[in-house]
Formats: structure tokens, C-alpha cells, sequence
């Protein structure tokens, strides 16, 4: 695989001129096209042997495009804080809107890379590192982010003679720090790692391509036209990637709201007793130091007038406001249009110690989104896996997910909207759009019942509970809450 | 000023239920009408004496109105990673958009109250977090967010009776901490502070409410009726808000671009050695220990074609590619829009030990949208001390701030216009735009003229240079932020 790179072939300064301009006027026209296409962004990820000149080429390419449409994802050494978050975190948070360009440089599948640099490989977590990265790229790639993956490759005489070609240089043996002298030693590992981590993560939609670096106008040329192959190639279909570690082992044959008892009630007055007592047992547990090592991600999903809000409510009641969020999901905004959707939701995901509400969440993908007809079939499919390894990614990290659906029959609905009509202080709360969802129940209930059939994981279950009774459904809610937390606390 | 609310007044249930509905239905209108009106965010902050209930008020607001568009922003006590800042970034990364609602609620102005609750008072200090205040609130005000400020009260008797009933009762006691007893010590130290910073940060455009609140019925009907107060007053208009001690010392009576030398140029040779020299000190000054303290705000402005973009290629080649981030600047977005035009830089200032480069700037306001007419007069000139400030908080927190106006003639501009027509891969540098501007360079030359003598600060002074040659301009650009590295690291 490194034969052509490792052989540190040349172009003449001759060679070079002839194709330098031709090559970056395809690269700018290309680049424009792909500013007013806005279908998509392309992320370019910077990888290989150390001294190669990787950072040379990042300038190289905001030189020949117009750089205000390229953004250079720097990634320092992972701080503290970032530990606060799952290790995708930060990746999320950098991708490059539609139309424009994403450069990755520095650690960003550092895990990966020093694992499978290891002398002893740990085969389990070297695999672990890369489904993550398979999974995570096949999620870009099918949500409007094309990949492309560079890996800057020379012999080792070559490596050898630039280090010492730079550090005999005043003027540029800065550039030489003790991680490069480091690497220096390391060729052989690092070359061993990138040939594994290429095998096992090229894929037609996220492709790595070896560039010779030896010499500076070749790498300049190879980089250019990977480059210009990846912004002319047509928009990659991806294959369905499914991890049947992930989803499988709850599944539930039969949908949990023909099951459902609606008739659960609670007296007010046994109800005013437990709501402070497990309001009290939350508070308790939300102190506890045990919790900064975890985070609280609560998920209210169901029908309009289900009683979403009034829940929420009794559960921050008994946090400090200055540890929870609430995310009300509502259409996404230009920005989020611009990016995946699981975007916003990585945007809003807790930090250790803190608790996020979701309003409404990424479930919409599977319910709204399909319902209503706003994207395709496979789109919505796919994200079932999708949104199973996003929890997953979270549960791993710490954080406790819960996800409740609020279970309301068609006529409890009814009753609730005229209520609402009817209350000057909550027809707020009722539009045009309820009533025209209500008309398509048996297909929200269909949409329903597949998705816990698909995302209802043994980390990350759901908890279908009647809320014909609101009462009812306030206690269930802040009780599976509070188990979860003493649990993980235990 | 606190006399009503030491009195601890109360409203009967009877009365309550008489105010409310009709209360409720018109905060829930006033809301509805705000967000259609999309011209201006509410932001409300939450002060006052511990144990007056400021954390049911919070649920209250969210209960009453569309909780979709209340955003409750709840500042933990800063962490370590949030000194990477001035104070200031995060409330202004937390500011709601336009046609939305924030409640500001924790430790927003600790600083301020916390130095003004202590036994000996240092009026210099205290002055200064005055200052800071006053000036944030009136850019907030002048740019769209209407700021209401609540001060909840009751008399030290009714606070130790809300303390002790709590505790008794096992379902509330969580709810008092050690800070609330300690709070409970100092009622006279933070009444005598609250008492203090209302004196004086009250103001027509961000007035100060109290909110008398020993008893939970009347502190519910004061404050609803103090948010619709807030929502139905017209826009505020703000008084010019002029801080002496950031702007004149420096005023330069002369327009620097008159007196430019642009006959100064480098020969190619000397240029080669003198660029590698100031690189490398460039290096070696990013590379100081010292460095981590500051961080670094590059600022470039001047003419189409002055060659900004080349010269920052000159600056970055010297910096490791994950210590700096390049903002260019160009129209703003939607989300960027629906808040005050600083908000967009502020997401980008660049924490400690960092480098942030700004490939045109928010100097845009009194140059850009001044000389198109986006703005009116006083919006614009207003802006002259909004910048001088914001660059004044980034100082003071160590960020180097460095201004550079890259300074060509028209008939420089004309040669690289049509340099760039000719270039197959400069095409895409000039736009209709460009040659619009053009058209306008005596006005852009004023607007410029008058930016320099409102923010030529001692703090972040500008550096007008000659860019008719491009190597002059780029050892210039070197040599000032080496200097000025070294010169913050001595």
C-alpha cells in the first residue's frame, strides 16, 4: 500500500508548472460549484507519518481556494473540559456547514491511532475504535457530509533527511519539536498503524488516499487532486450500517401501547405525598458527588397534550436551576439545516454533573420527519442505527439516558385540545398544526411503535407510561428518574 | 427603596385568583406579540436575597408563558476552563435571539455583588464593576435586548421564617444548603449591596424592579406584571454611553493614511532573509510558557486586494495549525443577526494561550454597514465605544490585541483589480462587489479616517501600513505582533 509513497517519487519544477495552474483554477471553479450546491460539506481529514508536511498542505489549500469557505478544525490535545463530554463531542461541534469545507488536523482519531500504534495490540479495543470511526463517518457521509482522508506517507531515509534538513536550519528548526524526534524513532509503528487503521476505514464514501510527501510539488499535486476528485464525485450512497450489538436485545414483539393500562390513576391526595417524596429522593441524588461523574439526558416524547411540559415541570422543580437545560425541539433552523441532524442534539448534550431536557428530541427523525413525509424512507430508517449508536456514545460516557413516552388515548387528546381552546392562558398551546397531526394518529401510532421496536437498547430503554392521568404519569416519570440515578450511583 | 418589601406585604388567595387568569392571558399575548415582532430579545436577571423564592419564580415564568421561548440561562459557579475568557463571553454566548426570552439566573454578576457585599469596600474596584456593568447593559439595550432586572426582597424576619419552615418540613429541607445559612447571616451585607447596585445601575433602558416576596401570591402577580411591563414598553432608547479613560489618549488629530509612506518596499532578497528571521521569533514567542497567560486577536482590515489574506498566510506559516482559528468576515448569518453585531466576535475571541485572526472584523460597523447605509448615524457612531470597550475587556483579560489597516492606493487597487481579472485562479478574489466598493473610495477613506481617531486606543492601538508593496507590508505585520509578544512576555 505505501510502495509508490515509500519509493519518495518527484516532480520536476518543469512538471509542476504545467500542471499547477490548470489544477487550481479546476480546484476554485469546483469549490464554487460546491458553495452554491449547498447539499453538502466536505470534511477532509490530515493524517500520516510525522514531517511529511501536513501543516505546508492546510496552507496549500487555503492559498489555491478561496478561504473564507474553508475552516481549518484544529484539534488541541484534549483538554480537561473536553473529558466532560463523549470523545465525538468536540468532532460534532466542528462540522463545516453545507457549501463549505472542513479541514481536520491534529488529534482527531488520536484514540484509534495510539492504540493501533501499540507494540501489544488489544484486539477488542482496537476493533471498539474502529466501529466507532466506521459508524461515525458513515453517519456523515449519509447525512450530507462527504469524507475525505489523506494519509501523507515517505520512506524513512526521507523523513530522516527532512527533520535533518530543518533542524540544520535556523529558521525553521522550530518546527522540529521533541514529538517530531519522537515520531522520528517511531516510523515503524506509526507506518503499521496507518496501514491497519486505512484497511480497516476506507470505504467508498469515506475513501483514504496516500500521498507521496517526499517531495513538496508532488504532495502539492496528489493533495490538489484528491481534493478536486472528492468535490467532483457524485454525492456517495452509503451502505446501512448496522451494529447488532447495539439494538438488538430488548426488542419488544408486540408495540408496548396496545398493551398499555390508561386507567392507572393516583388520588390527589396520595399524589401530593409521593411527588414531594420523589421529589425529594431526586434532589438527594442530584447532590450526591457520585453524579459529577455522570450526566442526566431525559427524553419526553408522545402526543400533543400529553402532558410533556407539566411533567417536565415537576422534575426541575426539585433541581437547582443552575444544573439542568431544557432543549425545546421544535423545526430546526438554518444552521441546523446546514448539518446533520443529530447535529443540535450533540450541541445540547450534558456535561458531567449536569442534567439535559429534551422537549421533544432526536426522535423526530423517526416520527415527524417520516410522518410527514420530509425525507425518504432509507433517510429515516438509517437513523434508527444512527440514533441507537448516539445513545450509545452517551451511555458509555457516563451519561444516564431516559427516555419516557407519554401514552395518551385519541380521546383523552380531544378532551385536552377543547380544555385548551377553551383556557385563554393555554390556547398558546393549541394550533392548526395539532389538530392536522391528530388527523393522522394511526400513522404517528405505526411510526411509534417501530421505533421502540428498533431503539429500545438494553442501555437505553424506553418508558411508555400512561398519561391519561397526569398525576399518574408525573410520578412514573420522576420514580424511573430516580431509580436510574440511584442505581448508577450504587 | 426597600421599605414596601421589608414590610412583607401579601395578597389573599381570593385576591390572587382575581388577578391571575386575567394576568396570565395577557403576559402569554404580550409574549406572542413579542415573538412575532422579531426587532428585540428580553433578557430578565434574577438578584436578590437568598430564600425569596427566585427558583419558583423561574418555573412560574415558564409556566405562564410559551416555555419554547423562554430560555432560563443558569451560569454555574465559573470553572476552570471559563478564566480561558473575559468575563463577559459567556453571558454573551448565552444571549437569546431576538423574539425569544433568556432569564438570567446564578452568578451573572457575582463579581459586582460580591464586591460590593464585603465589610470594607473598595470603591476603585467597586467603580470599575460598576462601569462594566452600566456599559454591558446599555450595548445589550442599544442593540435589540431589552433587559429587565428583578430584585427579590423580604425583611430578615420573614427570611429566617421561609428558612426554618423549610427546613422543618423533611420534603423541603434539601432544598436550604449551606450557602442559604450562610445567606441568612448576611442579610444586612447583601441588602446594603443590592441597595448599592441598584443605586446605581438603574436605568430607563434596564431598569431595576423589587419584588416584594415573603409572601408567594403577590411575588408572583409583581413579577409577571414587571415582565409585561417590559414586553409592552416601547424600545428603549439608550443614552450615548462615552468612557473617557478608554478612547483619547491616543486620538491621532491627523489621518494616518495621509501621511502614509507607500513608496516603502523591501527588495526580494532582503525580504527572504527578514521573513524566515521574523517567523522563526514569531515561533519562538508562541512557544514561551509565558504565552499561555495571553492569547492573541489579529485584527486586519483595509481595501479590497490590500493583500490581508496573503499576509495572514505569512503569519499563520510561523503558528502550529491547532493553536489558531481564522475568522473571515462576510454578511452576517441569520442567527448572527437576531443578536447584537458583537456577538458573532465574541464567539471567537480567542481563549487563553491562543491566536484568533479576523480577516476583516467587527470594525465592518463603522465601515461596511456605515458607508451602505445599514445602519443609522447614531447606531454607528455609537459603535465607537461599544468597540473600544469590547477591545478593552480583551485586553485587560491579556489578550493582545493588534490592529492592522494594510493601506494601498487606487491606483494600486486598480492594477491588482485587473491582475486578478487575468488570473484564472484570482478570478473568484473579485466581484462585482469589489468594484462597487471602488466606486466608493472616498467615503470608505472618511469612515476610515474617523475609526482611527475614535479607537486608536493605548491598549489596542492600530497599525497603519503601506501595502503598495506586499513584502513591506508583510514583515510589518511580522514585526509588529513579534514585538508585541515579546514585549507582553517581558
Amino acid at each position: 500500500m505505501f510502495q509508490e509513497a515509500e519509493s519518495d517519487p518527484a516532480l520536476s519544477q518543469a512538471e509542476f508548472k504545467k500542471i499547477e495552474s490548470h489544477l487550481r483554477v479546476q480546484l476554485v471553479n469546483e469549490q464554487y460549484k460546491h458553495i452554491n450546491r449547498q447539499d453538502r460539506a466536505l470534511l477532509i481529514m490530515i493524517a500520516g507519518i510525522d514531517g511529511a508536511g501536513k501543516g505546508d498542505t492546510i496552507n496549500l489549500l487555503n492559498e489555491w481556494m478561496d478561504p473564507r469557505h474553508v475552516h481549518t478544525i484544529a484539534f488541541p490535545p484534549p483538554a480537561k473540559a473536553d473529558h466532560a463530554y463523549p470523545a465525538a463531542h468536540r468532532f460534532w461541534m466542528s462540522l463545516p456547514p453545507k457549501g463549505e469545507i472542513g479541514i481536520v488536523f491534529g488529534s482527531g482519531y488520536t484514540a484509534l491511532f495510539e492504540e493501533a500504534a501499540k507494540k501489544s495490540l488489544d484486539a477488542d479495543k482496537l476493533e471498539n475504535h474502529i466501529l466507532f470511526v466506521r459508524r461515525f463517518e458513515a453517519n456523515l457521509a449519509a447525512n450530507g457530509i462527504q469524507v475525505l482522508k489523506l494519509w501523507f506517507h515517505l520512506s524513512r531515509e526521507a523523513q530522516n533527511a527532512r527533520i535533518e534538513q530543518r533542524e540544520a536550519n535556523p529558521s525553521t528548526a522550530w518546527q522540529i519539536d521533541k514529538s517530531d524526534l519522537r515520531a522520528q524513532k517511531k516510523f515503524k509503528s506509526i507506518r503499521r498503524a496507518g496501514q491497519l487503521i486505512i484497511e480497516a476505514t476506507d470505504a467508498p464514501h469515506a475513501p483514504w488516499v496516500i500521498i507521496p510527501s517526499a517531495d513538496p510539488q508532488l504532495r502539492t499535486v496528489r493533495t490538489a487532486q484528491a481534493v478536486l476528485a472528492s468535490l467532483k464525485a457524485p454525492i456517495a450512497k452509503v451502505p446501512a450500517f448496522h451494529d447488532p450489538a447495539a439494538a438488538t436485545s430488548l426488542k419488544r414483539p408486540v408495540n408496548p401501547l396496545d398493551k398499555l393500562d390508561y386507567s392507572a390513576t393516583i388520588p390527589k391526595q396520595d399524589y401530593d405525598t409521593q411527588i414531594l417524596q420523589w421529589q425529594n429522593r431526586l434532589a438527594v441524588a442530584m447532590r450526591q458527588k457520585k453524579f459529577r461523574k455522570h450526566a442526566l439526558a431525559v427524553v419526553f416524547e408522545g402526543p400533543d397534550a400529553a402532558g410533556k411540559g407539566g411533567a417536565i415541570r415537576r422534575v426541575t422543580r426539585a433541581i437547582d436551576a443552575r444544573q439542568f437545560n431544557i432543549m425545546p425541539v421544535s423545526a430546526p433552523k438554518p444552521a441546523e439545516l446546514a448539518r446533520p441532524y443529530l447535529w443540535r442534539f450533540w450541541r445540547n448534550v450534558p456535561s458531567k454533573g449536569r442534567v439535559a431536557i429534551f422537549d421533544r428530541s432526536w426522535y423526530g427523525r423517526v416520527l415527524v420527519e417520516r410522518v410527514e413525509k420530509l425525507i425518504p424512507r432509507p433517510t429515516w430508517f438509517r437513523a434508527y442505527d444512527e440514533i441507537n449508536d448516539f445513545e450509545q456514545q452517551l451511555t458509555k460516557h457516563g451519561v444516564i439516558v431516559l427516555k419516557f413516552w407519554l401514552a395518551i388515548t385519541p380521546q383523552e387528546q380531544l378532551k385536552r385540545f377543547r380544555e385548551r381552546e377553551h383556557s385563554p392562558y393555554k390556547q398558546f398551546k393549541i394550533t392548526p398544526d395539532d389538530w392536522r397531526n391528530r388527523k393522522k394518529w394511526k400513522t404517528y401510532s405505526t411510526a411509534a411503535k417501530e421505533m421502540f421496536s428498533h431503539t429500545n437498547t438494553p442501555l437505553a430503554p424506553w418508558h411508555v407510561i400512561s398519561a391519561n392521568d397526569k398525576r399518574h404519569a408525573r410520578i412514573e416519570v420522576l420514580k424511573q428518574i430516580v431509580l436510574a440515578l440511584e442505581k448508577a450511583h450504587d
